[in-house]
């Protein structure tokens, strides 16, 4: 987010040389809101703004800044003053940047940093993107199981400024095995001489550096976590994922999801969409259009199979685009109902014939509704019974729409459920089978239908 | 979220009165599991656990339960224990399930609550729902601005046990105004003689109680905020929303979101998918369904009246459902990313011809594509010449309706980004209007546009 109004005034204070009153400003300011504000500014004159400030301030100011800016900083030629704010940063937001930057800054960079933070930059940079290792952060807290409580937090009180959290601290055995929480909560109010081990909650919930960054966002959730440990295959502390991170994946993927069942392809694009080139739009979303229009070519055939059914009787073309509108509505709705259900984990594959039931009732609820809509219209249509061949009782015209208009409902209801249930079943993620691909497959079964009934029921 | 697996045993153990190992196993479990194991059981079954378990659990547990498992416990014959697990429940929790219970219930359970509960309840319960008053919490601490560090830290060891969260404590003055925040943290590390003023961050980011739920979330997620203060309109904080809270508003907002985007109407229902009744999914779906094929009759219309060109031409019938879906398609997922992009404020309704002119660019593209596909399938299809009158040159006929299709796919995608912004623009929810909903209206506009351009180019 960059917000323009104040880039005039602050351009203008950086020429005539008002220091003291750019940096009171963004003293008072919430680092985010510092960051929105100098988001316009060319990378110098942020550079200038953030040397005013202390380092740590300058350091949570630069963190908030858009990637594309923080990119564009560094790789410009303010070494000195980039070293410092790079070892004040978060450590994962510190490990975003640098897998963003060129690989020959990146290797300046860490020639610039002490040994100790150098390492830490590597491992995180080397997990698998949307890890729980690639988003996690290691500035955490840690105390050995015997500890006492008073030793804990004199330990604390000498750690804290380059932590993280300090609410909740992680308790390990000395090769560093995780074997407990303890809140800072519990060690004020504790006696001085007990023991950590005594106050932890053991049984840690916690996720692997392999998992997927949306099992840690689906933990902190359902358990209400302020920060979710991370830990190595042998069950070693690596890293935490705090809750802000959480909210963070949550929201990703829920754009991600929707997307998806609107056959967008492609992960959601950080970038925002007025800043999307129109190429990129136009890849994101131009192959489902494609080939869900060559799978179109299916109904043309059918229909084509029935031209001279069609021909005979026009009036089963006034009905089409309702048929295909309401059956890739319902279609579309059911879907809708159980992917979110399945995202939630309300649904799992062994309830595949519950859901079948259910929405078998559903549709027929819905089915019937609309065919009755429709027989009424088809009916008491003032002109459409014009070129209906005078053998051909218009209220069995009007039935054998409305039949098969209930029967494409059901049909499009009942596949809309059963798709994402199938493939969830077979560990697909339900979203990618998009809503107008079910759309699409059930309008072709649907003109089948149409077409068929009208054959058997009116003999044409 | 219930877990059935340990039903049998949970009922075999207290049949067999093994209430050592009740206890011991549920101690080891986090409330959350253990609300989950239980919740399949009786009102009675569940009331006898958590008899066994320290009040603190007990209620834990209890306000992890489903809404209705709570309800029907707190509606039979129990009374004795639920005073204690309502007493210690959370605050916001406790209001929730007041809500849920029937009025003469809810009247003889405040009876039993001390006044300063009582009271609590009655205000909380009091506000609109989803704003900030009716989801906020009234467990936190507060400081006056002229304690010393020492003091502040004394006093938040007394208070601890009962409040929700006590990293972040809130300094007031004298009446309650909110005047900043100050860490634990930040207290622990200080001089003792230190006075909170001195170490406070003014200018807190707070929301008001009648603010929508929705914004409170936003500003969690937005300045990664652990909790944000509610205040009344004399700005004296009255409440704290904490993140887990937001988390679950994001959740909720994404779930009305993507069923409104699939014309599902109706909040998001809090019960489970399967559990949700028939009826209750079908009236939330049946409106939209009924509402857009009442609409389609104008399509039908339009059809009628081109009624002698689609006869003399039946090969247009042919690509109609394609036309309609490539519509649809694209009308829908221009209407996903410019949605999703106003629900994360990415744009604004200031930004409607930039949105228009980057939609059409990508439209133009993808109109061209689907266009070229459309054309050679019209020139190769093998069968579909057949019934074409000989003075009409198949080339022109391919180039008809690809022509056609590719205006469609242009009016669809601009409409579709078009009616979300306008929408914004008025202050409705952009996501009211439905993908649905510019489905059709897309439909009725191409199937005019398909026969205008056929009758038009082929004089037919």
């Amino acid at each position: 987010m960059k917000n323009p109004i104040l880039v005039p005034e602050l351009k203008d204070l950086l020429k005539r040389k008002r220091f003291k009153v750019i940096k009171s400003f963004f003293e008072d300011q919430h680092p985010r809101d510092s960051a929105e504000f100098i988001g316009f500014l060319q990378p110098e004159e942020i550079w200038k703004i953030l040397g005013l400030l202390d380092k740590y301030t300058a350091s949570e100011i630069f963190g908030y800044l858009d990637i594309d800016v923080q990119v564009s900083m560094a790789s410009g030629k303010f070494k000195a003053n980039l070293k410092t704010l790079v070892q004040e940063m978060s450590h994962d937001d510190r490990a975003y940047l640098f897998q963003h930057l060129d690989r020959e800054v990146v290797n300046r960079l860490l020639l610039l940093l002490p040994a100790k933070d150098r390492a830490d930059v590597i491992r995180l940079t080397s997990y698998r993107e949307e890890t729980c290792g690639a988003i996690m952060t290691t500035d955490y807290a840690t105390l050995l199981i015997t500890d006492t409580a008073e030793a804990a937090v004199r330990k604390i009180r000498r750690d804290a400024p380059g932590k993280e959290t300090i609410y909740y601290i992680y308790v390990t055995d000395p090769r560093g095995v995780l074997l407990g929480i303890v809140s800072l909560r519990k060690l004020i109010l504790a006696k001085p001489r007990e023991p950590v081990g005594n106050l932890m909650k053991g049984d840690a919930i916690y996720a692997l550096v392999d998992d997927d960054q949306e099992k840690a966002a689906h933990l902190i959730d359902e358990y209400d976590l302020l920060a979710l440990p991370v830990v190595d295959a042998e069950h070693r502390i690596v890293g935490i994922i705090t809750y802000d991170d959480a909210i963070d994946i949550i929201r990703e993927e829920q754009t991600e999801d929707m997307e998806k069942l609107m056959a967008i392809s492609g992960g959601p694009e950080e970038d925002e969409y007025l800043e999307v080139p129109v190429w990129v739009h136009f890849r994101k979303r131009v192959g489902w259009v494609v080939v869900l229009a060559a799978l179109q070519f299916i109904s043309g055939m059918i229909i084509e199979g029935f031209r001279e059914t069609l021909q005979y009787l026009i009036i089963l073309a006034y009905y089409m685009p309702l048929l295909n509108s309401a059956g890739g509505n319902t279609g579309s709705q059911s879907a809708t109902m159980v992917i979110r259900a399945i995202a939630l984990n309300q649904l799992s594959a062994k309830d595949i014939f519950h859901v079948i039931k259910k929405e078998f009732a559903v549709s027929l609820m819905i089915g019937l509704s609309v065919g009755t809509l429709v027989f009424a219209r088809v009916m008491l249509a003032p002109t459409g019974h014009e070129g209906i061949p005078p053998q051909l009782w218009i209220g069995k015209i009007a039935l054998m729409i409305s039949l098969a208009l209930a029967v494409q409902v059901i049909w499009a209801t009942v596949l809309g459920a059963l798709i994402p249930m199938a493939a969830n079943r077979f560990k697909i993620d339900p979203a990618v089978v998009s809503s107008p691909a079910i759309a699409t497959l059930v309008d072709i079964g649907g003109i089948a239908i149409y077409f068929a009934t009208a054959k058997f029921m009116l003999g044409v």
